[in-house]
């Protein structure tokens, strides 16, 4: 793909609209599709996404559409930014619709709750003859939006790809790397909506700041033990997609995920607080997908099972804390990463 | 050592006072050793230390005295805890006096100026019959001090040292865990002082939380880098004394070094910040260190270089993050990393 060349988003909820705006930026043609006409209508006409990124003009060079079709039609690149639990059926859609050859981007971050996969198998599968590669990293639409300087990483298994990708985004504002765990990267991004609700916990119970740098480090301790286990290497998690996400998603003030914890450790109901928005609290839902692969790959994740506990067991968080707290005395890093780092 | 028994911290910081309470907390005697007269004089009479730790009662259980022989006579062991420019001297001051067998902790962070060198190697220098070991993490003394939940490292190439010093602190408001690799937990510890005036920098100019997690994220790269060369392990850095240290002091209300970044990023002169602060900024001091260790070890840091170029050079810290941003594209995890992994 090269600057003026037609370009794809689809989904036009705040980062598909950010991305749209980077693409923008860098040159291309491009089209957002939104799902719903209304939507569509209303961003093609006020050039301004009033529900999931208001504040922001919308560059003329984009042009919005509701129909698939349209908008996939001889596109070079077409980035995939709809919610990751409607990442399988837009990927459907698209099957039939997509160029041959087109690079096909994940910019979703999730585990199909059913499959326990990650969006770009999901992807993968419904759209079996597309290259299919992730972009991640810690990354505010809004900011991304209103050209603040942030940096992300753009994965696939294959080096070449990934460069495609990084040359297709990168601009002085908005500045990409690349990384060949693909594993690694996904994990970081869907994991960390977990962790923001136990930070946003130790936040709503006025732990301290100790506690919370504590509390993100260990665990991304547990994500790398994880990560190992599934085929990812370890440093990936020490990177943009990994520490730099979590820390970003426990210590942000915009986020859905943390806001959620805060309103557990102050003694709300789930139930009760996630009536209060429209918005998905993605964490919730892949608190169980994480559980879940924990218990799939034997990996000791305590942070995780206590957040899954309180979410879905109704466990106190106090209690859940203090038992995180008092488990037996440990070496930082587990014989099982340091044999990993030993066999390579 | 056993609860009862004699242990002692040499220096009457925040960090010292903090410890102190600690280790009465979990039943040893604690001297607590000042060097000024009056600042031994008034915690003993008032039970506060006004300058370092004010608001937090000091437990009867800890005696404080100004007299280093009184202070560390048939004490089984001796936490440093004198700011890194004075442990030099404190140390030598030790020699003679220091029992057979105690264990030396060192809880200071920083790296010798004129030598380069790591706390624990500047003590063993100047003790060099005591088994020192290390204590590092991400850990405000005014929380430590008044009970907030917090963990640290305990280190020492010898993993038995290391579990008994875990043994001496731990309970269950201080979680302590083990690292054998003392050079990482030592590097992690000094250098966060330099990114946490980066990360004061990108605050002061209203980068956005985008940047932040990227800065905080790219600074982890450069430090493993650095460790890597210096016989450290990369996934040491993943953890409490690396990226939790890190995120702590780059997010962290309290932090002097964050602090004087945000000074350096509101246009305000170098010596104009620090002439307002009787304070040490350690990270100012830091980043010539860790500049000469980069040069010095032939590794590429580029946030480093930038920061010591604000500092010490005039540069302007806009055109410092510009240049950062539109560096080569580049790998997230370099080719040597890689081949360390690979290497084991």
């Amino acid at each position: 793909v090269r600057p003026g060349e037609k370009v794809s988003v689809l989904g036009a909820g705040g980062w598909g609209t950010a991305l749209s705006i980077v693409l923008a930026r860098r040159g291309y043609r491009v089209m957002l599709w939104a799902r719903r006409g209304e939507l569509a209508e209303s961003i093609s006409v006020t050039r301004e996404n009033p529900i999931y990124l208001p504040g922001v003009r919308i560059p003329e060079g984009i042009q919005v559409s509701c129909d698939l079709e349209d908008a996939i039609r001889d596109s070079g690149l077409v980035v995939m930014a709809a919610p990751s639990h409607g990442i399988r059926e837009v990927a459907r859609m698209c099957r039939g619709l997509i160029p041959r050859g087109a690079l096909v981007v994940s910019a979703s971050k999730g585990l199909e709750v059913d499959t326990l996969k990650r969006m770009s198998q999901v992807i993968g599968e419904e759209m079996p003859s597309c290259m299919v590669t992730v972009l991640s990293g810690p990354n505010f639409a809004r900011e991304v939006a209103r050209g603040k300087p942030t940096a992300s990483v753009s994965s696939s298994p294959k080096a070449p790809l990934a460069a495609l990708v990084q040359d297709a985004f990168m601009d002085p504002m908005f500045r990409v790397y690349t990384n060949t765990d693909v594993i690694g990267v996904e994990l970081g991004g869907a994991l960390k909506n977990v962790y923001a609700i136990g930070a946003g916990i130790i936040d709503g119970k006025d732990m301290g700041l100790n506690a919370q740098a504590a509390f993100i480090t260990r665990s991304l301790a547990e994500m790398i033990r994880l990560g190992v286990a599934m085929g990812a290497r370890p440093l990936t998690f020490s990177g943009l997609s990994g520490m730099g996400d979590l820390v970003l998603t426990c210590f942000g003030q915009y986020s859905r995920n943390r806001w959620c914890g805060m309103e557990l450790g102050r003694g709300r109901a789930l139930e009760d607080i996630l009536s209060q928005t429209r918005m998905v609290v993605e964490g919730v839902r892949t608190a169980q997908v994480a559980h879940n692969l924990a218990l799939l790959h034997n990996v000791e994740m305590p942070i995780i099972h206590q957040i899954h506990a309180v979410l879905h067991r109704g466990r106190d968080p106090e209690g859940a804390l203090m038992d995180l707290m008092t488990r037996d005395k440990k070496a930082e890093v587990d014989a099982g990463i340091d044999s990993w780092e030993a066999l390579g």
